[in-house]
């Protein structure tokens, strides 16, 4: 299942944030060997042209097919913008190992797909391709062809519900994300004057990542309120949610190895690194949860990485545990 | 009742973030003049010396004794520690009008005080000195001759809560501060290394502020959970509250010039002024009410112009609604 | 000069961060009425449906030709974009006051416009049109019917150089401004997740703001270099000038009541106010200069009320001393 | 040299930024096990009780003596506090490989330590321990036993100012530090309120790194203007030069792999990262020279790295180019 050499890893749309990132983390790997950097924008361009923080790297950009990136890696990460991803998954589906870091693939019900998206291409492959949490599908990810990465503001909610999975009455989640989980491009609500001291709730109760985590929680969308938030930092998320549940929390994660159970979660405790933390705090009627990740790495990348160290039979630490928290 | 001339106003306490508020507050009010600024480290010192960003001002601060003040002042704002502002009061109570800023007289029960802060010396008086939330006990305000000040974040989610007291089964609330709310002294939780990029909450559901906030939503304590953080700005609360109620929230606020109900709360617009907005979104089984208010201003300071003007029979607008938000 | 009621004051594009600023201020000035706001894209439209943070506002926006305001107004400032502004200056000049914060009637040499901007449509106008420094023309905007505002740059390093006009062998200079200053479109260089804790120059001895300097300096542009840099923060900018020269800076702020010379700049000692901080360090061949103002007010709208009170014989300080900084 | 297994590697000072930040890096390296961690004001403690950010670490915090580290590491860090250093030092010179972050070894003349430090306590070991700067001194550092890592301000100017060394006429520097400079204690020049929009310039002309600036630069000081600027951002410097030279600077960064000249420097480039990015302006009489590096990597724990790299005679960039910075 291992390559002989390193593992050939390919990202298939280099320039967003979630690009970006991927990049930052395989070059951290000790097994992975970087095959191609694809763009429709840039065709064999020096990295570092276009990224002036990579100039340093001797990797170009191209905009080859995503076919022939396929046929000559070993595992190709898309870092594409939602809808993009479903024809680009259904080409490479079972010729190369496929990791999807889009929404397009990440509900496995396509009435629910298309309720919260728009129409999807090929549902046949939505129960084909595995949903990427490790913390709750494991076993599958390891024999996936095919993944498909979470929101990530949905595994960090599933990550604190998945301990009270099935005895859940109500929750109410507040969650806050900082601006760099709105992607590379400026808008009005990244723009720095007012972004800088802002806090603004939007979506509330209409977010797409919320199927995602009813589906883990084992609840109805009426039995959860969600408030996705906009704060005033680049990197993190860090979210409380009221459980009321007459259950204690399951005591699941000690073979996780990146979700940490404390006593106090703060967002700077895991910003720049793959840990998850998580806190319980007993109230009358249930728990108030807290935790924290990072949405590029934990949220997205990261995850990404430790699901192809599980596609390859690798330890799932590899190229992750190495990389604390940047603190402070 | 209004003297003839400006009201002598003076700030006991000047040297932390509210006194210093409060004077830039007074400032800008057409019917006030400041008759004393004291401190205990400082006499008759320029203010400038101490607070460069003052140093246009011709206003001194001494360390006169408190009774003096009071006996040349119209009203006397008490910018003290806790505790330190218990006798303050007690010897001033009657003589001069006076606004606590302090915790020490916001609660009526005296039992209730001693479990939430310590030993209260003049529990007597707990009773005498009116609660300073104008939107809640204006008429009271009016007649009194001593006022306590509110906590910020108690402020902010009693008028969160206000509209549906009574009718409220349970409430989750979870308020992000600002770190001018830790005062002006260094520590580590304002360490800028780590607040920059942090959010953390402490105190839950053990918080001060609790009793100030059941009391109004006639809540216990079992009905609420209450998580106070603090958030990497420097001036602002944003709050969401979780109603679970049968109820429809009153319509109270038409009357209240300073609470705008909008569409949505962003922190951004409230900063720097005396507003508090407030949103109502509705869900089964009740409401996510948020809320924004600068914690200086509305949470403190302002909020105290708004009582003055009223227990002088002033417009309780004068001087404030001139200060539109500090926008972006 | 004086009108009899309230001065008529109308803002001619309010969308813009300068216009939303001197609105803000215009509101606290105890002599102004608001006339009219203007934009070409909403038409009677309540300020807060535009900008929530105005809702309490009874004031709407119109797309009120400016001939209309002009006729109806005693004073007009214009928020327009640059270039724009040419043309209404020349139809509203010596028929209402006109305060124009574009960068239209700077300079007032044609070809130097030419060189740094574009084709002037109104050159003979660049004369009669006074320069907006009230430090430096007061006498002259006490007489103009018409007043061009600096730019914030600009005006800043005029302020730090003035004391050493004529004397300065070479200067050098590194400013740094807030995000406010690129407007309220968002764009690349206001992206929060970058601009959060980036620091950038720009335009580096190609700014725009460099004929306004030399002027005042009495320089050439050979004697200077200029790099505006951007940097983390919404308001004020921060600047250090190392002066060249055999002189020492002539005493000439005593008379100027915002400018305030320290022993030590801190940008956020100004931040909200009116004020511009200077210090002046010795060296070895001249003086280290370091100067801070928000560049919403002193650098734009706040000295634009500076500029109205002297062309209308009020105290230059009306409407504005009584705003203090907003600290922290 | 090397060893036959893997470097044992020992920090002496674990709690501060830099013994944490050495840590960091320390844990990326393929060729490092960490042997001891040493605080003095704990003994026997998992980091993680600490540190939470670094809970997922089984490694533990002692008071051990720093000669029994030495005696059992190859080489030892030195993360302690100017002063403190002196002794550890001359106790572990020649008996371990000894590099040490503090400033207590910086200078080799006595008499200018003395001037800008206190009295030392072993100066004739100055001449013996190697001034910590990969790009200036490569080849001694290859050989010494004992390194002194530069000041974060001073290494950057350095940089910035050793492609002119010999050739510079007059030279002013002003340079803008991250909160991460000033260390792990809360002090009123960190305290978030104001430190969050503040710029302010300190110990003008009188900052401790500028003895070694001048020496690398083959100045006095009287050819220098040194202007160290406290900024609201975490991490990084970013600092400009305005060299007066009749020359062009050298070319000599081809061979040294984190240094990056590139047309504009950009702070957020290389945070989180070994790089220091160099940007060289021709004006008239010299050049506008800008850099930037992170102030905890490249200006401390990476670069000591760096050089143990060099003292072990490893790949100068083994454990570091795979670094990338953080962006965004």
């Amino acid at each position: 299942m291992l390559p002989k050499g390193k593992i050939r890893a390919s990202i298939v749309g280099i320039t967003g944030y979630t690009g970006l990132e991927q990049l930052r983390l395989l070059l951290v790997h000790p097994d992975v060997e970087i095959a191609y950097l694809t763009s429709r924008q840039h065709d064999d361009v020096a990295i570092g042209e276009i990224f002036p923080h990579l100039s340093h790297l001797d990797l170009r950009v191209s905009n080859t097919d995503h076919n022939v990136v396929g046929a000559e890696s070993d595992v190709v990460f898309l870092g594409l913008p939602h809808k993009t991803a479903q024809d680009v998954v259904a080409d490479l589906h079972g010729k190369v190992k496929v990791i999807d870091l889009s929404a397009d693939y990440r509900l496995d019900d396509v009435a629910v797909y298309e309720k919260y998206y728009q129409e999807h291409k090929h549902p046949a492959l939505l129960k084909e391709v595995i949903y990427g949490a490790p913390e709750i599908h494991r076993d599958a990810i390891k024999d996936a062809m095919s993944v498909a990465n979470h929101g990530c503001f949905a595994l960090l909610s599933q990550l604190m519900l998945l301990p009270f999975a099935g005895d859940i009455d109500h929750v109410d989640i507040m969650a806050i994300t900082g601006s760099s989980g709105s992607g590379r491009s400026a808008s009005e609500g990244t723009h720095h004057p007012v972004r800088n001291h802002n806090l603004k709730s939007y979506n509330i109760n209409a977010h797409r990542h919320i199927p995602e985590i009813t589906r883990t929680a084992k609840i109805t969308e009426d039995q959860l309120n969600f408030v996705p938030t906009s704060g005033p930092f680049t990197r993190g998320i860090f979210a409380t949610a009221f459980v009321k549940t007459g259950a204690a929390p399951k005591d699941i994660y000690e073979p996780h190895p990146f979700v940490r159970v404390m006593d106090n979660v703060a967002m700077a405790n895991v910003v720049g690194s793959n840990y998850c933390d998580l806190s319980f705090t007993k109230t009358d009627g249930g728990y108030i949860v807290q935790g924290a990740l990072d949405n590029l790495v934990k949220g997205a990348a990261g995850c990404a990485v430790q699901n192809m160290n599980l596609m390859f039979g690798l330890d799932e630490t590899a190229g992750l545990s190495c990389l604390s928290p940047v603190y402070p």
